[in-house]
């Protein structure tokens, strides 16, 4: 069990901003999943949460990858709540997990580690 | 309400890494004041999750503050999995809430942002 959280990495945020954003990420796929089916939260949890923090260059790729995901994998896409400098709304990741390695390596397995 | 995570800028944790740790601490705050104050985490919900990550230099200086901030305020000391290159059982950051304003910030607020 994994979860990854793909950023934009064209937004250029500033390494306690983006810790933030991946925080404000992974904890609603922890609710997504932990609301809709519990056991793999409980799995993930018992395997050390793994997390992992990938990239994207800019809006248009993590939208594709989202259309893509979304069909096997649950997953969400994180807007800014208008707490930092980049304006209200704008989209700064995807969150895909806690799932199944195998279905959340499909799509995010060739993309770089931020 | 607010959530704080102190993280120690002496790791030199890499931004991926240092997001995994960041969001890795702020899940294990927010599941440790929704089982004991879950009134607390749904007001900091309804105000759209706002997190800081502040940092220390040292586990010595985290320490420190986790011996003042427990007395008041649920925090959460996080150690590593031992997923990454630092050894595990590494101290990596404090956790603070989500928890009342003047309480977080009676300990934090004179910390820097990462």
């Amino acid at each position: 069990m994994k979860q990854v959280i793909v950023v934009r990495s064209d937004l250029k945020l500033g390494k306690g901003k983006l810790a933030a954003h991946v925080s404000h990420a992974s904890l609603a796929g922890y609710k997504l999943v932990k609301e809709k089916e519990p056991e793999f939260v409980d799995e993930w949890e018992r395997e050390g949460e793994k997390k992992i923090v990938v990239k994207v260059e800019g809006e248009r790729e993590l939208f594709e990858l989202y259309e893509k995901v979304k069909k096997e994998s649950p997953c969400v896409i994180i807007k800014d709540a208008g707490f930092t400098q980049i304006p209200p709304g704008t989209v700064t990741c995807l969150v895909v997990g806690p799932w199944k390695d195998e279905e959340v390596d499909k799509f995010t397995k060739d993309l770089k580690l931020l």
